[in-house]
């Protein structure tokens, strides 16, 4: 997608080098991160430089290459050495795992890493074409002139192209037909407010932040005709987890009869999961909640505490939205119901 | 209430100087402002260094009665002209003209700046009596061991003393039982993980902040009993206009089954206002969604752009809470229905 009128992937690779765009630093400057080896990867990982369930995939496959580069003539034990390095950099992202497995058994199966690198660039090449296609299914659910929701950052920049929630509005803008997004903020992290605004507004879609409380408020005065989201993890009854207050959302759109709508590819499935009660929910950090961080007024940044100094907080990553609140899945094999029938459908066709 | 052992009110006459608990500083210093002229008050409603509706209402009253101190002998014309003047520092707050009626009312049939000052006082003293009564009845609605969840600030910092929301726990708490409170941040200004924790940690009671988002959360995993919030105006049919976020939580309330409750003195509701649809919502600055603001690293106050730097946002101060989310009105004469018919036997009884 577009940076001041360039293109640019969230991730890809100059020869052995993987390139970033580095998100600690958006949206307030726009940098490139090079990293020159599978360790200092697996830093950007680490630190969240990069983050969003396929660019983390992608940037794994991208240092399985680069360590099958860099111990190449070491032996096969060497490697598998770094791969357990790579895959304890983020390990409830289940992308990462995919990565770097398809890329070292095709770096042992042929025992070089032009082959490896060229199984990661696949990876990467497929993550965005996925997300293009789910732009595609997803911009028919868009009339012109609607407006629409979204939650945190399922945009380009959490994949490697295009993005989940946020393609189907880049696919419909494309086809010609006006959209208007309403982006939550989403604490604490403020993704929405960060990312999401940055993206759309890099893109030129027009746009205004929403705090999480006015979700409810702006539903209810008829000013969103429809609902997209991303997802972390998709139980095999269509039970979708996703960033805290997604589930709040769903119950409000339900109460105002405006359709809610999960975009994520089918890697996001989890079959093993029967339902969205055995996903343990992530608890973070109470600075999270505690302080807002972000540009200073001196334009440095930092960070300002915006509650009582004595209190705590509690601070869960993401919630469980149920079934019976979701209008359909985008996928990029298309719409479907969150239904067990439905998601095994999708999942076994090739 | 207590802060650091010691009783205050919000706001309390010495003599003829008006004092205030500077609502600016908190929760990150507690300090103390004396205003010496009805001029001054005035500026203290308009910066809100004092804000919530009781805590106006009675400082619009001390602020008449120093103005009938500072003006007797000059005629009734002066007098009634600082009236105005107090009566334009915050328009839409429907005590404070409650508060400069009544003083004024008692300066002309007495010509006495005593008289005026024993009725200010005794519109304060009411307002911590029925805020007392609120939580004398609501104390009822709360069991040994519950978790309340609540809303913004409608603890005693928005009254005289005691509050409306936080009244029922307070008594609660002094009836021996073990309350739990979570407070939601209440973003756009943070009232809640501002003032509420820390009203919340001077009177020593158990609570977390919750980031807005994680409201219905927390409810789906059963960890909240009851919801208690304040109310900014109350329509006939029980319809309640609240801060914003407050229809979110009651609509996710309902959603799990947890009784919401709206806590606030006869003096909120408006017989005139036939139903919620009536109310217009004020729109506030967007800087308030796209910075946070509180005290920075260095201990300084200050603010952090917290949002993308090009991004507009939309910023509602409050939304109306239909009267089918609502399980009943806690008030100072007992808790009603939202129903037309309770609320207008409670406002015609005496």
């Amino acid at each position: 997608m577009k940076v001041n009128g360039t293109h640019y992937r969230t991730v890809w690779m100059e020869g052995w080098d993987a390139m970033f765009i580095d998100q600690l630093r958006l949206p307030f400057a726009f940098e490139i991160y090079r990293s020159v080896s599978y360790e200092q990867t697996c830093s950007v990982i680490r630190t969240m430089l990069v983050r969003g369930a396929g660019a983390i995939g992608a940037a794994a496959g991208f240092a399985m290459a680069q360590a099958t580069y860099e111990l190449h003539g070491k032996g096969i034990e060497a490697v598998a050495e770094a791969r357990a390095t790579i895959e304890v950099t983020r390990p409830t992202a289940r992308n990462l795992f995919y990565a770097t497995e398809r890329v070292f058994d095709r770096y042992s199966a042929t025992d070089s890493p032009q082959e490896a690198l060229l199984e990661a660039h696949a990876i990467a090449d497929e993550d965005s074409a996925a997300c293009q296609q789910i732009g595609h299914y997803g911009q028919s659910l868009i009339a012109d002139g609607a407006r629409v929701q979204t939650h945190c950052n399922a945009g380009w920049l959490a994949f490697v192209d295009h993005g989940s929630a946020l393609s189907p509005i880049y696919a419909a803008r494309d086809a010609g037909k006006r959209v208007f997004v309403y982006a939550d903020e989403t604490r604490p992290r403020n993704q929405g407010a960060k990312l999401t605004a940055w993206e759309l507004a890099q893109e030129g879609i027009e746009h205004a932040i929403v705090p999480d409380n006015a979700g409810a408020h702006i539903m209810s005065m008829g000013m969103v005709d429809i609902m997209i989201v991303g997802a972390d993890r998709i139980a095999r009854n269509g039970d979708t987890a996703n960033k805290i207050g997604t589930l709040e959302k769903a119950i409000c759109a339900k109460e105002y009869g405006i359709p809610f709508y999960i975009a994520a590819p089918t890697s996001t499935f989890d079959l093993g999961c029967a339902s969205g009660r055995e996903i343990i929910i992530e608890q973070r950090s109470d600075d999270e909640v505690l302080y807002g961080d972000g540009m200073l007024d001196d334009k440095t940044l930092g960070r300002c505490r915006i509650s009582n100094p004595s209190s705590r907080a509690v601070n869960y990553g993401f919630d469980v939205t149920p079934a019976r609140l979701i209008a359909g899945i985008i996928t990029e094999r298309g719409i479907i119901q969150p239904t067990e029938e439905d998601v095994r459908r999708i999942i076994h066709r090739s």
